[in-house]
Protein backbone atom coordinates (compact mmCIF):
# COMPACT_ATOMS: atom_id res chain seq x y z
CA UNK A 1 0.00 0.00 0.00
CA UNK A 2 1.21 3.42 -0.04
CA UNK A 3 1.94 5.68 2.46
CA UNK A 4 -0.18 8.55 2.69
CA UNK A 5 1.17 11.52 1.11
CA UNK A 6 1.77 14.63 3.87
CA UNK A 7 2.57 18.30 2.80
CA UNK A 8 3.79 20.04 5.74
CA UNK A 9 4.32 23.64 5.75
CA UNK A 10 3.94 26.58 8.66
CA UNK A 11 3.93 30.30 9.22
CA UNK A 12 7.42 30.75 11.22
CA UNK A 13 9.65 29.57 8.28
CA UNK A 14 11.35 26.46 7.04
CA UNK A 15 14.23 26.12 9.73
CA UNK A 16 11.77 26.75 12.50
CA UNK A 17 12.59 23.96 15.55
CA UNK A 18 8.67 23.59 15.42
CA UNK A 19 8.40 22.80 11.70
CA UNK A 20 11.29 20.47 12.01
CA UNK A 21 9.53 18.46 14.80
CA UNK A 22 6.55 18.23 12.95
CA UNK A 23 8.76 17.12 9.72
CA UNK A 24 10.14 14.77 11.85
CA UNK A 25 6.92 12.84 13.49
CA UNK A 26 5.19 12.83 10.03
CA UNK A 27 7.79 11.03 8.92
CA UNK A 28 6.67 8.24 10.93
CA UNK A 29 3.54 8.07 9.79
CA UNK A 30 3.65 8.66 5.55
CA UNK A 31 5.77 10.14 2.45
CA UNK A 32 6.32 14.24 3.50
CA UNK A 33 6.76 16.84 1.17
CA UNK A 34 7.38 20.42 2.82
CA UNK A 35 6.66 23.81 1.25
CA UNK A 36 7.46 26.28 3.52
CA UNK A 37 8.15 30.07 3.91
CA UNK A 38 11.49 31.00 3.43
CA UNK A 39 11.20 33.65 6.28
CA UNK A 40 9.11 34.13 9.38
CA UNK A 41 5.43 34.88 8.65
CA UNK A 42 3.52 35.11 11.95
CA UNK A 43 0.54 37.09 12.01
CA UNK A 44 -0.16 37.08 8.17
CA UNK A 45 -3.53 35.57 8.64
CA UNK A 46 -5.04 34.25 5.24
CA UNK A 47 -2.49 36.92 2.89
CA UNK A 48 -1.99 35.72 -0.38
CA UNK A 49 0.85 37.21 -2.92
CA UNK A 50 -1.58 38.61 -5.22
CA UNK A 51 0.35 41.60 -6.80
CA UNK A 52 3.67 40.14 -6.94
CA UNK A 53 6.47 37.82 -7.72
CA UNK A 54 6.59 34.05 -5.95
CA UNK A 55 10.09 31.98 -5.59
CA UNK A 56 10.48 28.57 -4.80
CA UNK A 57 13.50 26.16 -4.99
CA UNK A 58 14.18 22.83 -3.43
CA UNK A 59 16.26 23.07 -0.66
CA UNK A 60 17.77 20.55 2.03
CA UNK A 61 17.79 22.07 5.59
CA UNK A 62 18.91 19.10 7.61
CA UNK A 63 20.91 16.38 5.08
CA UNK A 64 20.28 13.42 8.09
CA UNK A 65 16.61 14.22 8.91
CA UNK A 66 13.91 16.06 6.69
CA UNK A 67 11.05 16.18 4.31
CA UNK A 68 11.46 13.63 1.54
CA UNK A 69 11.13 16.89 -0.62
CA UNK A 70 11.77 20.36 0.55
CA UNK A 71 10.94 23.42 -0.95
CA UNK A 72 11.31 26.84 0.94
CA UNK A 73 9.07 29.67 -0.77
CA UNK A 74 8.89 33.21 -0.88
CA UNK A 75 5.21 33.59 -0.28
CA UNK A 76 2.95 33.61 2.40
CA UNK A 77 1.82 30.18 4.42
CA UNK A 78 -1.41 30.56 2.10
CA UNK A 79 0.39 30.90 -0.60
CA UNK A 80 2.60 27.75 0.33
CA UNK A 81 -0.35 25.82 0.13
CA UNK A 82 -1.12 26.96 -3.19
CA UNK A 83 2.12 26.57 -4.95
CA UNK A 84 1.93 22.95 -3.76
CA UNK A 85 -1.27 21.90 -4.62
CA UNK A 86 -1.16 23.55 -7.94
CA UNK A 87 2.80 23.02 -9.19
CA UNK A 88 4.75 21.67 -7.12
CA UNK A 89 3.86 18.01 -5.99
CA UNK A 90 2.84 15.54 -8.17
CA UNK A 91 -0.32 14.18 -6.52
CA UNK A 92 -2.59 14.93 -4.46
CA UNK A 93 -1.86 15.29 -0.39
CA UNK A 94 -3.58 13.01 2.06
CA UNK A 95 -3.19 15.47 4.48
CA UNK A 96 -1.66 18.94 4.62
CA UNK A 97 -0.25 19.41 8.83
CA UNK A 98 0.70 23.28 9.69
CA UNK A 99 2.88 23.97 12.53
CA UNK A 100 3.84 23.47 14.93
CA UNK A 101 3.83 27.18 15.49
CA UNK A 102 6.00 28.56 17.76
CA UNK A 103 3.30 29.87 20.45
CA UNK A 104 -0.83 29.41 20.71
CA UNK A 105 -3.45 30.15 17.90
CA UNK A 106 -6.27 29.72 20.52
CA UNK A 107 -9.27 31.56 20.67
CA UNK A 108 -9.37 34.49 18.34
CA UNK A 109 -5.89 34.24 17.88
CA UNK A 110 -7.10 31.75 14.93
CA UNK A 111 -8.22 34.57 12.45
CA UNK A 112 -4.72 36.34 12.75
CA UNK A 113 -2.79 32.68 12.32
CA UNK A 114 -0.51 32.34 9.38
CA UNK A 115 -0.38 28.43 10.80
CA UNK A 116 -4.41 28.33 10.48
CA UNK A 117 -4.46 29.75 7.21
CA UNK A 118 -1.99 27.03 5.63
CA UNK A 119 -4.12 24.43 7.11
CA UNK A 120 -7.37 26.40 5.92
CA UNK A 121 -6.32 26.99 2.16
CA UNK A 122 -5.86 22.95 2.49
CA UNK A 123 -9.27 22.42 4.03
CA UNK A 124 -10.81 24.94 0.93
CA UNK A 125 -9.06 22.71 -1.33
CA UNK A 126 -11.23 19.32 0.56
CA UNK A 127 -7.89 18.30 1.79
CA UNK A 128 -7.91 16.96 5.44
CA UNK A 129 -5.90 19.51 7.18
CA UNK A 130 -4.70 20.06 10.61
CA UNK A 131 -3.07 23.09 12.32
CA UNK A 132 -0.80 22.89 15.39
CA UNK A 133 0.35 25.14 17.62
CA UNK A 134 2.39 24.89 20.87
CA UNK A 135 1.84 27.41 23.87
CA UNK A 136 5.64 28.58 23.76
CA UNK A 137 7.20 31.54 21.87
CA UNK A 138 10.65 30.28 22.17
CA UNK A 139 12.66 29.69 19.06
CA UNK A 140 13.97 26.54 22.07
CA UNK A 141 10.69 25.69 22.78
CA UNK A 142 10.74 22.12 23.90
CA UNK A 143 8.67 20.43 21.36
CA UNK A 144 9.49 16.52 22.55
CA UNK A 145 5.96 16.48 24.68
CA UNK A 146 3.63 17.92 22.05
CA UNK A 147 4.71 14.78 19.22
CA UNK A 148 2.99 11.60 20.66
CA UNK A 149 -0.34 14.21 20.54
CA UNK A 150 0.62 15.52 17.44
CA UNK A 151 1.14 11.88 16.02
CA UNK A 152 -2.08 10.31 18.06
CA UNK A 153 -4.49 13.52 16.17
CA UNK A 154 -3.07 12.91 12.57
CA UNK A 155 -3.27 9.04 12.63
CA UNK A 156 -6.93 9.27 13.96
CA UNK A 157 -7.43 11.86 11.13
CA UNK A 158 -6.65 9.41 9.04
CA UNK A 159 -8.41 6.49 9.71
CA UNK A 160 -11.83 8.49 10.90
CA UNK A 161 -12.67 11.31 8.42
CA UNK A 162 -12.39 14.99 9.22
CA UNK A 163 -15.93 16.03 9.25
CA UNK A 164 -16.10 18.04 5.93
CA UNK A 165 -15.91 21.89 5.60
CA UNK A 166 -13.71 21.32 8.79
CA UNK A 167 -10.16 22.08 9.71
CA UNK A 168 -8.81 21.36 13.15
CA UNK A 169 -6.91 24.01 14.97
CA UNK A 170 -4.93 21.82 17.47
CA UNK A 171 -3.21 23.94 20.32
CA UNK A 172 -0.94 21.95 23.11
CA UNK A 173 -0.23 23.67 26.23
CA UNK A 174 3.66 24.31 27.21
CA UNK A 175 5.16 22.36 29.94
CA UNK A 176 4.96 18.73 30.70
CA UNK A 177 3.27 16.46 29.12
CA UNK A 178 -0.31 17.25 28.50
CA UNK A 179 -2.81 15.25 30.54
CA UNK A 180 -4.79 14.28 27.48
CA UNK A 181 -7.09 15.90 24.48
CA UNK A 182 -10.40 17.59 24.73
CA UNK A 183 -12.92 18.42 21.79
CA UNK A 184 -13.45 22.33 22.33
CA UNK A 185 -15.58 25.63 20.69
CA UNK A 186 -13.13 28.56 20.18
CA UNK A 187 -13.05 30.36 23.43
CA UNK A 188 -14.71 34.22 23.39
CA UNK A 189 -11.65 36.63 23.54
CA UNK A 190 -9.66 39.58 21.99
CA UNK A 191 -5.96 41.31 22.34
CA UNK A 192 -6.09 44.27 24.00
CA UNK A 193 -3.20 46.24 22.27
CA UNK A 194 -0.98 48.41 23.76
CA UNK A 195 1.07 50.95 21.20
CA UNK A 196 4.35 51.88 22.42
CA UNK A 197 4.64 55.60 20.30
CA UNK A 198 8.47 55.84 19.57
CA UNK A 199 10.16 58.98 17.67
CA UNK A 200 12.74 57.77 15.38
CA UNK A 201 16.24 59.25 14.75
CA UNK A 202 15.05 62.05 11.88
CA UNK A 203 11.64 62.83 14.21
CA UNK A 204 9.45 60.74 12.68
CA UNK A 205 6.87 59.32 15.09
CA UNK A 206 5.88 55.61 15.05
CA UNK A 207 4.12 52.63 16.75
CA UNK A 208 5.01 48.98 18.32
CA UNK A 209 2.35 46.91 18.90
CA UNK A 210 1.75 44.84 21.98
CA UNK A 211 -0.85 43.70 24.54
CA UNK A 212 -2.35 40.87 25.90
CA UNK A 213 -4.87 38.20 25.59
CA UNK A 214 -8.16 38.57 27.31
CA UNK A 215 -10.59 36.02 27.66
CA UNK A 216 -14.15 36.84 27.69
CA UNK A 217 -15.56 33.44 28.37
CA UNK A 218 -16.41 31.31 31.07
CA UNK A 219 -16.98 28.09 29.98
CA UNK A 220 -15.49 24.88 30.84
CA UNK A 221 -15.70 23.57 26.88
CA UNK A 222 -13.60 25.69 25.32
CA UNK A 223 -9.95 25.67 23.93
CA UNK A 224 -8.53 27.92 27.19
CA UNK A 225 -9.95 26.10 29.49
CA UNK A 226 -8.90 22.86 28.02
CA UNK A 227 -5.30 24.22 28.01
CA UNK A 228 -5.51 25.90 30.71
CA UNK A 229 -6.24 22.55 32.59
CA UNK A 230 -3.62 21.26 30.80
CA UNK A 231 -5.23 19.40 28.19
CA UNK A 232 -4.18 19.68 24.31
CA UNK A 233 -7.37 21.45 22.83
CA UNK A 234 -9.14 20.44 19.16
CA UNK A 235 -11.24 22.84 17.79
CA UNK A 236 -12.75 22.03 14.52
CA UNK A 237 -13.05 25.17 12.19
CA UNK A 238 -14.39 26.37 9.18
CA UNK A 239 -14.38 28.46 6.50
CA UNK A 240 -18.15 29.29 5.78
CA UNK A 241 -18.11 32.36 7.74
CA UNK A 242 -21.83 32.63 7.71
CA UNK A 243 -23.64 33.61 10.47
CA UNK A 244 -26.84 31.71 10.28
CA UNK A 245 -28.27 32.56 13.32
CA UNK A 246 -28.48 36.36 12.10
CA UNK A 247 -30.29 35.47 9.02
CA UNK A 248 -33.78 36.03 10.54
CA UNK A 249 -32.85 38.99 12.46
CA UNK A 250 -31.38 40.57 9.37
CA UNK A 251 -34.44 39.60 7.24
CA UNK A 252 -36.63 42.17 9.54
CA UNK A 253 -34.45 45.13 8.58
CA UNK A 254 -36.39 47.60 6.13
CA UNK A 255 -33.76 47.06 3.66
CA UNK A 256 -36.13 47.01 0.34
CA UNK A 257 -39.13 49.41 0.99
CA UNK A 258 -38.59 53.16 1.43
CA UNK B 1 -27.63 64.98 19.55
CA UNK B 2 -24.23 63.85 18.80
CA UNK B 3 -24.07 62.18 15.47
CA UNK B 4 -22.87 59.02 15.17
CA UNK B 5 -18.77 58.50 14.63
CA UNK B 6 -18.23 56.40 11.96
CA UNK B 7 -14.65 54.84 11.55
CA UNK B 8 -13.72 54.66 7.46
CA UNK B 9 -11.44 52.06 6.16
CA UNK B 10 -10.22 49.82 3.55
CA UNK B 11 -7.63 48.08 1.93
CA UNK B 12 -7.22 49.65 -1.28
CA UNK B 13 -5.45 52.53 -0.12
CA UNK B 14 -6.17 55.91 1.29
CA UNK B 15 -6.75 57.40 -2.09
CA UNK B 16 -8.59 54.87 -3.48
CA UNK B 17 -11.78 56.20 -5.38
CA UNK B 18 -13.91 53.67 -3.79
CA UNK B 19 -13.17 54.57 -0.03
CA UNK B 20 -13.35 58.77 -1.74
CA UNK B 21 -16.80 57.46 -2.44
CA UNK B 22 -17.71 55.49 0.88
CA UNK B 23 -16.42 59.11 3.14
CA UNK B 24 -18.57 61.15 1.28
CA UNK B 25 -21.57 59.01 1.62
CA UNK B 26 -20.96 58.59 5.49
CA UNK B 27 -20.33 62.62 5.59
CA UNK B 28 -24.55 62.52 4.71
CA UNK B 29 -24.96 60.26 7.69
CA UNK B 30 -21.88 60.82 10.93
CA UNK B 31 -18.80 62.28 11.81
CA UNK B 32 -15.79 60.49 9.63
CA UNK B 33 -13.08 59.92 10.78
CA UNK B 34 -10.40 57.76 8.22
CA UNK B 35 -7.65 55.35 9.19
CA UNK B 36 -6.71 53.98 5.67
CA UNK B 37 -3.37 52.22 4.37
CA UNK B 38 -0.90 54.32 2.34
CA UNK B 39 -0.79 51.82 -0.25
CA UNK B 40 -2.48 49.32 -1.68
CA UNK B 41 -3.12 46.02 0.84
CA UNK B 42 -5.56 43.78 -1.08
CA UNK B 43 -5.43 39.89 -0.74
CA UNK B 44 -3.89 40.76 3.12
CA UNK B 45 -6.77 39.06 5.07
CA UNK B 46 -6.29 39.22 8.51
CA UNK B 47 -2.42 40.24 8.77
CA UNK B 48 -1.18 42.21 11.38
CA UNK B 49 2.20 43.80 11.77
CA UNK B 50 3.34 42.25 14.70
CA UNK B 51 7.33 42.11 14.18
CA UNK B 52 7.50 45.55 12.41
CA UNK B 53 6.98 49.60 13.21
CA UNK B 54 3.87 50.76 12.32
CA UNK B 55 3.51 54.96 10.84
CA UNK B 56 0.87 56.89 10.80
CA UNK B 57 0.19 60.75 10.31
CA UNK B 58 -2.83 62.88 9.41
CA UNK B 59 -3.44 63.73 5.97
CA UNK B 60 -5.48 65.91 3.86
CA UNK B 61 -6.28 63.78 0.48
CA UNK B 62 -8.57 66.53 -1.01
CA UNK B 63 -9.16 69.67 0.96
CA UNK B 64 -12.52 70.17 -0.73
CA UNK B 65 -14.28 66.79 0.41
CA UNK B 66 -13.16 64.08 2.81
CA UNK B 67 -13.25 62.92 6.23
CA UNK B 68 -13.47 65.02 9.41
CA UNK B 69 -10.17 63.30 10.05
CA UNK B 70 -8.22 61.97 8.12
CA UNK B 71 -4.87 59.35 9.03
CA UNK B 72 -2.80 57.60 6.58
CA UNK B 73 -1.18 53.98 8.29
CA UNK B 74 1.79 52.15 7.15
CA UNK B 75 -0.24 48.96 8.14
CA UNK B 76 -2.25 46.33 7.44
CA UNK B 77 -6.45 46.85 6.97
CA UNK B 78 -6.91 45.73 10.27
CA UNK B 79 -3.76 47.66 12.12
CA UNK B 80 -5.32 50.12 10.77
CA UNK B 81 -9.01 49.58 12.99
CA UNK B 82 -6.41 48.43 15.84
CA UNK B 83 -4.89 51.78 15.62
CA UNK B 84 -7.71 53.62 15.27
CA UNK B 85 -9.29 52.42 18.24
CA UNK B 86 -6.50 52.12 20.56
CA UNK B 87 -4.90 55.48 19.96
CA UNK B 88 -6.22 57.80 17.05
CA UNK B 89 -10.10 58.10 18.12
CA UNK B 90 -10.97 60.08 20.80
CA UNK B 91 -13.88 57.86 21.54
CA UNK B 92 -15.90 54.65 20.53
CA UNK B 93 -17.09 54.61 16.93
CA UNK B 94 -20.58 53.74 16.38
CA UNK B 95 -20.05 51.94 13.61
CA UNK B 96 -16.86 50.90 11.62
CA UNK B 97 -17.37 50.38 7.50
CA UNK B 98 -14.32 49.25 5.09
CA UNK B 99 -14.61 49.95 1.37
CA UNK B 100 -15.88 50.60 -1.09
CA UNK B 101 -13.44 47.77 -1.98
CA UNK B 102 -12.52 47.51 -5.74
CA UNK B 103 -13.52 44.13 -6.63
CA UNK B 104 -16.17 41.37 -4.86
CA UNK B 105 -15.03 39.48 -2.08
CA UNK B 106 -18.35 37.21 -1.89
CA UNK B 107 -18.27 33.24 -1.65
CA UNK B 108 -14.90 32.51 -0.07
CA UNK B 109 -13.18 35.41 -1.34
CA UNK B 110 -13.90 36.62 2.46
CA UNK B 111 -11.22 34.97 3.91
CA UNK B 112 -8.43 36.49 1.75
CA UNK B 113 -10.11 39.85 2.25
CA UNK B 114 -8.44 43.06 3.73
CA UNK B 115 -11.80 44.97 3.15
CA UNK B 116 -13.39 42.25 5.31
CA UNK B 117 -10.86 42.10 8.16
CA UNK B 118 -10.80 45.42 8.51
CA UNK B 119 -14.56 45.26 9.51
CA UNK B 120 -14.07 41.65 11.71
CA UNK B 121 -11.37 43.33 13.88
CA UNK B 122 -13.60 46.61 14.77
CA UNK B 123 -16.32 43.39 14.51
CA UNK B 124 -13.80 41.39 17.06
CA UNK B 125 -13.97 44.72 19.70
CA UNK B 126 -18.13 44.65 19.26
CA UNK B 127 -17.88 47.71 17.18
CA UNK B 128 -20.93 47.30 14.83
CA UNK B 129 -19.11 46.76 11.20
CA UNK B 130 -19.17 46.48 7.46
CA UNK B 131 -17.32 45.68 4.91
CA UNK B 132 -19.11 46.77 1.20
CA UNK B 133 -17.17 45.45 -1.84
CA UNK B 134 -18.27 46.44 -5.48
CA UNK B 135 -17.89 43.72 -7.90
CA UNK B 136 -15.65 46.26 -10.55
CA UNK B 137 -11.82 46.10 -10.11
CA UNK B 138 -11.44 48.53 -12.59
CA UNK B 139 -9.67 51.73 -10.33
CA UNK B 140 -12.31 54.39 -12.46
CA UNK B 141 -14.88 51.75 -11.46
CA UNK B 142 -18.42 53.66 -11.26
CA UNK B 143 -19.64 53.84 -7.49
CA UNK B 144 -22.35 55.66 -8.01
CA UNK B 145 -24.88 53.42 -8.11
CA UNK B 146 -24.15 51.51 -5.09
CA UNK B 147 -24.43 54.88 -2.83
CA UNK B 148 -27.93 54.66 -2.33
CA UNK B 149 -27.84 51.58 -1.06
CA UNK B 150 -24.89 51.85 1.24
CA UNK B 151 -26.18 54.24 2.56
CA UNK B 152 -29.73 52.59 3.21
CA UNK B 153 -27.85 49.41 4.84
CA UNK B 154 -25.84 51.60 6.86
CA UNK B 155 -29.09 53.44 8.10
CA UNK B 156 -30.59 50.67 8.71
CA UNK B 157 -27.59 49.21 10.78
CA UNK B 158 -27.90 52.18 13.13
CA UNK B 159 -31.50 52.20 13.62
CA UNK B 160 -31.36 48.50 14.50
CA UNK B 161 -28.76 46.54 15.79
CA UNK B 162 -26.04 44.30 14.07
CA UNK B 163 -26.61 40.97 15.50
CA UNK B 164 -23.97 39.92 18.28
CA UNK B 165 -20.57 38.61 17.41
CA UNK B 166 -21.88 39.08 13.35
CA UNK B 167 -20.26 41.71 10.72
CA UNK B 168 -22.31 42.18 7.61
CA UNK B 169 -19.98 41.22 4.25
CA UNK B 170 -21.88 43.80 1.42
CA UNK B 171 -21.32 42.80 -2.36
CA UNK B 172 -22.55 45.15 -5.27
CA UNK B 173 -23.08 44.00 -8.52
CA UNK B 174 -21.36 45.89 -11.14
CA UNK B 175 -23.53 47.94 -13.46
CA UNK B 176 -26.74 49.68 -13.27
CA UNK B 177 -28.41 50.16 -10.25
CA UNK B 178 -29.01 46.91 -7.95
CA UNK B 179 -32.83 45.63 -8.17
CA UNK B 180 -32.69 45.14 -4.03
CA UNK B 181 -30.93 44.07 -1.33
CA UNK B 182 -31.00 39.70 -0.56
CA UNK B 183 -29.84 38.51 2.93
CA UNK B 184 -27.51 35.64 2.35
CA UNK B 185 -25.71 32.93 3.02
CA UNK B 186 -22.07 32.65 2.19
CA UNK B 187 -21.92 30.49 -1.52
CA UNK B 188 -19.83 27.39 -1.40
CA UNK B 189 -16.56 27.76 -4.08
CA UNK B 190 -13.17 28.19 -4.15
CA UNK B 191 -10.27 29.80 -5.99
CA UNK B 192 -8.76 27.51 -9.50
CA UNK B 193 -5.01 29.38 -9.15
CA UNK B 194 -3.11 29.20 -12.16
CA UNK B 195 0.67 29.61 -11.62
CA UNK B 196 2.20 31.68 -14.58
CA UNK B 197 5.86 30.30 -14.52
CA UNK B 198 8.67 32.71 -15.52
CA UNK B 199 12.50 32.88 -15.75
CA UNK B 200 14.46 36.80 -14.37
CA UNK B 201 16.91 37.94 -16.35
CA UNK B 202 19.20 35.91 -13.79
CA UNK B 203 18.12 32.95 -14.66
CA UNK B 204 16.08 32.57 -11.43
CA UNK B 205 12.49 31.19 -11.65
CA UNK B 206 9.23 32.92 -10.23
CA UNK B 207 5.87 32.72 -10.58
CA UNK B 208 2.80 35.04 -11.05
CA UNK B 209 -0.38 33.56 -9.16
CA UNK B 210 -3.60 34.23 -11.51
CA UNK B 211 -6.85 32.26 -11.37
CA UNK B 212 -11.01 31.80 -11.70
CA UNK B 213 -13.51 31.72 -9.23
CA UNK B 214 -15.06 28.02 -9.26
CA UNK B 215 -18.88 28.21 -7.97
CA UNK B 216 -19.70 25.07 -5.99
CA UNK B 217 -23.01 26.04 -4.93
CA UNK B 218 -26.34 25.62 -7.06
CA UNK B 219 -28.13 27.25 -3.69
CA UNK B 220 -30.59 30.52 -4.57
CA UNK B 221 -30.21 31.52 -1.08
CA UNK B 222 -25.98 32.54 -1.44
CA UNK B 223 -24.48 35.82 -2.41
CA UNK B 224 -23.51 34.24 -5.94
CA UNK B 225 -27.23 33.74 -6.68
CA UNK B 226 -28.00 36.96 -5.18
CA UNK B 227 -25.32 38.98 -7.38
CA UNK B 228 -25.84 37.12 -10.60
CA UNK B 229 -29.46 38.07 -10.25
CA UNK B 230 -28.45 41.43 -10.07
CA UNK B 231 -28.88 41.99 -6.10
CA UNK B 232 -26.70 43.63 -3.41
CA UNK B 233 -25.97 40.57 -0.95
CA UNK B 234 -25.61 40.51 2.54
CA UNK B 235 -23.92 37.88 4.47
CA UNK B 236 -23.59 38.04 8.01
CA UNK B 237 -20.10 37.05 8.99
CA UNK B 238 -18.78 35.60 12.06
CA UNK B 239 -15.52 35.16 13.54
CA UNK B 240 -15.81 32.42 15.60
CA UNK B 241 -14.87 29.76 13.58
CA UNK B 242 -16.35 26.63 15.54
CA UNK B 243 -17.75 23.95 13.38
CA UNK B 244 -20.13 23.00 15.95
CA UNK B 245 -21.96 20.44 13.84
CA UNK B 246 -18.08 18.49 13.59
CA UNK B 247 -17.98 18.39 17.80
CA UNK B 248 -19.57 14.96 18.05
CA UNK B 249 -18.26 13.08 14.99
CA UNK B 250 -14.93 14.16 16.25
CA UNK B 251 -15.97 13.18 20.01
CA UNK B 252 -16.42 9.72 18.89
CA UNK B 253 -12.63 9.49 17.42
CA UNK B 254 -10.54 7.35 19.81
CA UNK B 255 -7.90 10.18 21.11
CA UNK B 256 -7.34 9.22 24.44
CA UNK B 257 -7.41 5.61 24.33
CA UNK B 258 -4.93 3.21 23.32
Amino acid sequence: MQKPLILVTNDDGITAPGLRALIDCMKEIGEVVVVAPDSPQSGKGHAITVDSTLFAKEVVIDPKNGGDLEYSCSGTPADCVKLALRVLLDRRPDLCVSGINHGSNSSISVIYSGTMSAAMEAGIEGIPAIGFSLGDFSWDADFSPALPFVKKIVEQALAHQIPEGTVLNVNIPKGDSPKGIKICRQARGNWKERFDRRTSPSGREYYWLSGEFELLDKGRDTDEWALSQGYVSVVPTQFDLTAYHALKPLNNWNLNGQ
